[in-house]
């Protein structure tokens, strides 16, 4: 069985209530029950974190190493500016999908730019709250596989 | 129903034989294979197309007006420099899914540039053969929505 | 007499259904038609045609050598990307206008770069389909001055 | 009847001294005759002025409010490097074409630049002193239609 | 009566001690006194905050959303690296001051980028702790009118 | 007693029917009133002008030498433009702050660069007619300090 | 026996008649003449082409899989756009040598990229028709060392 | 006696599991140990601290100040992205030596922007945990001149 | 006998008061009196004018056509900004030296770039006051041989 | 008779024995001896020659001026950063090949600037040594012609 | 025992005369001396030299090889702008520190790029004389590892 | 008396003989004579060299050092490539004026970077040999000052 950590980034905790034309106005809990749900129905174990502090979300991933088989990351505005979050991918060697709930590489420049897609194996991004369950099969097939 | 295009740009038909460290083994005819299972399964009509021509995926992208309800576009190298494959997506209208075999963001860096994902509502990338059934669900669910 | 191709690029077989209110609600068809009436007019032969493929595009331009007096080019997308259409004016020697339906300068960056400028005499932008009026007035006179 | 301002820009006064070769042997005053040829011919009032003053061209500007119903500005070099006549233009919200004698998108790469273009409603380059009169032409078209 | 919040970012609490030419010989306790002082007379509720982490900088501006009319941010280094500050504005919807103590433009370059300033209403910056009297006037003013 | 210049650069004197969206309604002269108001109460003379020249702008700025204590420079346009502008600041030694009714860093890429910047005390944008009222009073409080 | 493939592309078509100044007198099918005599002389099969469609180019690549030993490739102006042909190259696996008649790194800086060099085993430009026989030698010899 | 702060940033304590094929198989206690020995042999106390967030990295130089002579910061991925870890170093006004495992002037571009250089005494990288002795050395050496 | 027009840019006429410290202390006037009787010695008439005024400078300039040999121009900060300057001394084709009194290749980067280079004969810069008589002695050189 | 030049940059002198897997096993000594026999076959005079020094290189084409008729150059990793050995070419007036024994535009970036290309007649890159009989063979026959 | 080169560059010779602010005062010969007296109490045998010509340190390099265990660079201003001087330390294969007696990453722009880095196994620089003992322990260590 | 020395840079040797309409018929002879010629009027002893090499011109700029009062350096190429040729005027601190003999602010962009004019009194460039009298005196006058 597959072991999963789901990890969100600065802002992700007001969703819902932000920016709703951009972001859609589902809430993280919201989202966390629908990864619960498929957690019940696929049997693999999920834990789900958010924090607005890189340094947490680095202790998260160290916390992973040898525990968790496949992690995604919505990284939320790190994603652009934390190479401490990509060397503490790499650091701990987990199959890594980067995440995004708004199509970034349609919004401005500076959201082009991805440290976590250098060391991830894949992408997902513009498919709003539905992504988080298409990056869970996805990391389940790619580590069952 | 929701009708579906999957258009398939340069080099892609040489798929399974070419660069396999990269690209996998799966062959273009495999892919198309899964994808039809996919459309009897779903329901849903699929048509599957693939071209080395700029313009002949342009044309495939008129085509579709009126008559597809989602465009699941692999345009390959074209991604990376064709504004004309861009402003054929927002001429006809039509939800489109920008996808990816490999990772292109973890490649050369002249492959993170993207004219399709300024018009996509959603990219793919890095998930192989299996981002063709998740861009197949991601764009049913989107237009069904 | 000055005899005198029109050459339009991808997309504009879709102009007025396309974005119309970028481009406006003509259809090419329509411009083709006020070219005709502008040929009769005029006694000056005029050929028009559309192509999304690059390739073909040059080969038209091509086809004109020795033929035509001068081109009006609407290149569309590839304005901004193809060196080879470029060096295709440059072959053949024919006199050339760069016309926009829209003013391209006003809108993206990678919209502001043209190779064709470098060889044509001069350029048109943002009169919709009036331009190709004042396009075809103008290579008749720079013509036959 | 439009009522039209056309505004010329530095070292214009010089016009048939200055490089012919670029430029062509037309003077400035044979440009204005040939303009209150159009007005009479047409009914339009045209008034015709030059300054190589960047700010008594932004003050011609701002005289031309409620005043005048379209603007041919030949910004000459001011084009490049101007916001504030870009600024100008935006402030009295008179309809406005670019013009340049010359193609300046085929010299030098500081002549690319322009902050009109952002602006204006349309670009005409390269046509010489017939450009005016095609400037004229479609200044009234877009003000009469 | 307005409600705010002023925040103070990395570094800051050394003020009066930190390089004093620079930053001047005022401790961010002085400022506070002074705001209190502002906030007694005008009635206005006023917290103050510092810290040194980026991820508690976006906690507080988080738990001010439907509390605080307004924000006063001296985001010190963090202005001119964070995304997610700037997004964390965004997401609360509360109008924003960029306050500085120094002249940031006449600073070294990459003093001179603000992610802060492309979601703030206004910027002060140069006039030392005066620049928080300033700012509180001016949120005050900008709320209540 | 600090005697202070408030200078105006382009298309200043337009406000109030220039783009009211983004400028606000109040006209130049009613600022110049508030100006007027305010050295009254202070006692601090103020002297108000305007220009589109920027040659008349640098006059103005070199009459104030050894007459003013002060300057206030909306330099609207010149602000990105103008190293001459700059100069003259440094050349007459009198302090000057840096103004703008909006939020220039919230907009366009150009209008980010400012060469005054580099020699004001402060700077102050974004908050409309008031900031000249919080110009006057910094600048007061500067000298008199 | 070594068997070549040697690919022209856009506007070589035209060679002795298009900017004789910058190509020469000599046309593709003295070139073409000149290798069939290489090929009698070498016995090593040589088949030619030219097409000005970047698709067709790419085609023509795929073809030679299996099927040709080396490949000479003059791609115009699609040397310096094309990413795609330059992933053909790689999808084949055949070496390649790249080739251009004039030498393009002293003309217009737009020559100077190559996507087609980051494939290539090596380059011969600026010998003119004389090329062609020194990369018909080069390929063999490096063939069938 | 010279009194010397060590402080580690994100991912050095995974040291010794993480990518060892870069930064080698000791741990940072190993190195902590290493240190320890040093100061016992040289009689300067030390202290050794890591974090992965970048705010805690500051309280901790904030905290050296007036307590330690000598700072040793391995910063990690902060080094190339955090300008308010520089302030800090500027704030404390403690000699700072900049240490790295790795020569990570030998990797990738966006680790040879560094911050912190712009404001340490010297760099020591590339060396291993040897770097940690020599650092030692350097800053007693340095303090005791 | 060579007649030389000597035409000084923004802030020259501060010349002596402005920072002596990067231009000496010599006045305007100081300077105009050396060459006026550099000018009496050499018999060559020279006139000397100031302005502030980039239109002003223009309008100096083609006042200079027909009428003078040569010219001195110290266009100060215009030099950087200005190509309707460079422009206008292209228009009048008189041979013209460049002159700065400070070396401006030693300062700020903007100060490296000079639009009147490109079309200057030769350039003198660094020399204070005395570049003005070896200007006249080059330019009387120049125009005599 | 054709009389040739081969000039050798820095670090050829290592070749055989330096990163083979890059450059081969041949060394330069070999490489001079294939030259000689090719000189001794073809009648034409060749003289080889190597320096680890730019000034000797430039002496050695001095040297070359009215006594041969062409030069084969490879700079080495002075083809990247010397202007003074691109004068040198061209204050001698020799045609000159530029060679490298490795395909430089497969390599690192700064490999692919080259001021050589910009006076070289031709470029042969990425064929070992046997480039050398290449650049013979060519350089005879463009002086021959 | 580990025998080791020490190699100076260009100025370093003027060492304690020049810019003794930033370089100190100890001259390279009493730096060769250090040298020498670690040499003895090593027992390391160290070779010491300075040019100023880059052509004699490649030389210098190319005769270690086979002879030296170690070499110590300090390549001065060559570190900033010389690919053979790179070249020549991969093509000998000896493990060389990069050394610098200032902080180079402290001082101009130009001095933050080192072609030496890329190939050295660590960099040392800011510790003045003291650095090459530094170095000289390092690479002893490395080397008997 | 000031004692002077003229040092000239690479490809100067052929002077008179090189691309004469660039830079004249005259011999760097006939330059050194002029120079005698002025030394034995002045009574200011001058010594005048040239070499190709960088190490040589830096090697008779630290022979200068207590020897000379002043340098004209004419660098030739090496005027924009060499950081080291700038740090020996630095490091000999005697003073030093850049001389070309063409304006090379005119010529290929390249040629616009001079390190030697940031550590230069002045520049003096485009007046051909006469440049070398004009800076004869300038560096008399300066140093006499």
């Amino acid at each position: 069985m597959t072991s999963i950590l789901i990890l969100n980034g600065p802002n992700l905790n007001l969703l819902g209530t932000r920016q709703p034309e951009v972001y859609g106005a589902t809430s993280l809990s919201d989202i966390e029950q629908n990864c619960a749900n498929w957690s019940a129905k696929s049997g693999c174990p999920v834990t789900f974190a958010q924090s607005n502090h890189e340094g947490a979300l680095i202790d998260h991933i160290h916390a992973a190493r040898n525990v968790r088989d496949g992690i995604i990351l919505n990284a939320g505005a790190y994603t652009h500016t934390s190479i401490a979050l990509m060397d503490a991918i790499s650091s701990v060697g987990i199959p890594t999908i980067e995440l995004h709930l708004s199509n970034v590489h349609a919004r401005e420049d500076y959201r082009h730019v991805s440290y976590i897609a250098k060391v991830a194996i894949g992408i997902i991004c513009g498919f709003g709250p539905q992504g988080y369950i298409m990056a869970l099969e996805a990391i389940k097939s790619h580590v069952e596989d």
